[in-house]
């Protein structure tokens, strides 16, 4: 019972109640660790079966989506996508006054946009979420979730959101600045990496490499592209290229013979030779002497 | 002087002079780096001036590439291509005989093997080597390159070859294995990534997130990316790409969606676009439910 001369702290001083709505591979490992952190928690999925194991866990099972939401205080959405989210929501909008919902769905940022929007209109908070792990990696310290939107809520849930990911971060009130920043890292800079690593072992395995080499010197290699992810990120965000190391035309010369080799051998190398485009735009714009980042400047469909 | 029962030793026992040939940004931390090391040191460059600091610091300066070639043990090629190398080679043809050739010029597999063959025709030893840093790294112990080639002249001259670069590793006695590690790692992977890194800042940027974010969380990123790389080498080199984490098929679908609102927001998202083409083409030939890894099975032109 809270005391009488704090009645604001009610809410805060109860344990929020969860409901988790799809419980795939990280649904489950995020009920998991909602039930490990004692939190009272409720799971529905399209196919019911997926539950029993978080029955068995201690999870309270419900038949319908909209009974999930009308019985809790936080609604943790890791459905398909947008158009499931929004359809669940839409089939619960009378119950949705008060709630909070948290919708770690990957989309666009348009989609993110939309449904705050109507959420927000339905009077309930929208937090929109995205999760920079794999489900394994569920209720550690070091996992990192991005959230944006209602800062209240953000504010309110920090500790049961934090309980799912040790190193989530608020990321600002525009709604879909997670999913931007999802773009950017999750599906532009880390999956593009692990293609491009891929070609190049590809490359390296039909010339008869032995690949435990590359296994052996892989930290120095990663450790050297830390340095210059840094270094890009400084000159963005100085607005200034100038480099007295390689040139953006010392690398384009060196990609555009290695390219060609590569193609010559019978590699696709798609991603290198799209790398040789951005670089060759680069240096026709002018930037042939600044730096690898000057490549931003021309990174517009329009530039 | 050397002891009468160990003849063979006389050489190893002697101090080699070493030549370096190109004294650019890379060339010149190379003699400096040498000359640190109390190597005596010649140096030519077809701008003479570029050696006078050197001169400075106690190399011998060289009107002509075939006196440095002729009065040196060990001659570093550190010029524009192999064409330029294999020119100031030929032009010394008849001073080759019993010299060790450390060729660090960026190239073509098939062009350290046309120069290996023609190079070892004339009774010298060739390296093909590799720098994997940049100018103010050349002397550290962490700095790496990659030499391949004659594996007596690896051993000969590898106290002098470290001073260069401490991690200095010898790949194989193929020429090409140095260049084609190079391709993979700095020309493919390296450039690629830093690519991809700039494709979405501009998005991000543009989309008004505020990049301190993208600092803050960057070792998390970086290391995420050192796992998901060092899984896909483990699974290239087990040849099974299973996964019980994300499906190949669901970073396509991911991608495709961000791909599309990129492009919609103006971004060119070239490499982003390559890559989402790369996996289209393992899940149409059949490896969506396996891991990102898969994508090497059809890295091939022909496949």
């Amino acid at each position: 019972m809270s005391a009488p001369d704090t009645p604001d702290d009610t809410t805060s001083n109860q344990t929020p109640r969860v409901a988790v709505l799809g419980t795939g591979l990280m649904g489950s490992a995020i009920a998991r660790s909602l039930l490990n952190n004692d939190y009272p928690v409720s799971v529905w999925n399209r196919t019911p079966g997926r539950c029993d194991p978080l029955r068995e866990l201690g999870a309270r099972t419900v038949t319908t989506s909209t009974e999930a939401i009308r019985d809790n205080d936080v609604i943790i959405l890791m459905v398909l996508d947008y158009t499931a989210a929004r359809t669940l929501l839409m089939d619960a909008a009378d119950h949705l006054q008060g709630k909070t919902i948290a919708n770690l769905v990957t989309g666009s940022a348009a989609e993110a946009e939309d449904l705050s929007a109507w959420v927000s209109g339905q009077g309930a908070d929208y937090l929109d979420g995205i999760i920079a792990a794999y489900p394994g990696d569920i209720g550690k310290p070091s996992t990192l979730f991005y959230y944006a939107g209602n800062v209240a809520a953000w504010s309110r849930y920090k500790t049961l959101l934090t309980a799912l990911a040790g190193a989530a971060t608020y990321v600002g009130s525009k709604p879909s600045a997670a999913n931007i920043l999802d773009a950017a890292m999750t599906a532009t800079f880390h999956t593009v990496s692990i293609g491009a690593f891929l070609e190049g072992m590809s490359y390296a395995r039909s010339a008869g490499v032995d690949l435990s080499e590359i296994k052996r010197t892989l930290p120095y290699w990663l450790d050297l592209l830390s340095q210059e992810i840094n270094v890009a990120l400084d000159s963005i965000q100085a607005d200034s290229h100038t480099t007295d190391q390689a040139t953006l035309e010392t690398y384009l010369v060196a990609l555009r013979t290695i390219n060609k080799a590569m193609v010559g051998d019978g590699e696709r190398a798609n991603l290198l030779g799209a790398a040789v485009d951005n670089l060759e735009r680069a240096h026709a714009a002018g930037h042939g002497q600044e730096a690898l980042s000057a490549q931003i400047l021309t990174a517009k469909a329009n530039t």
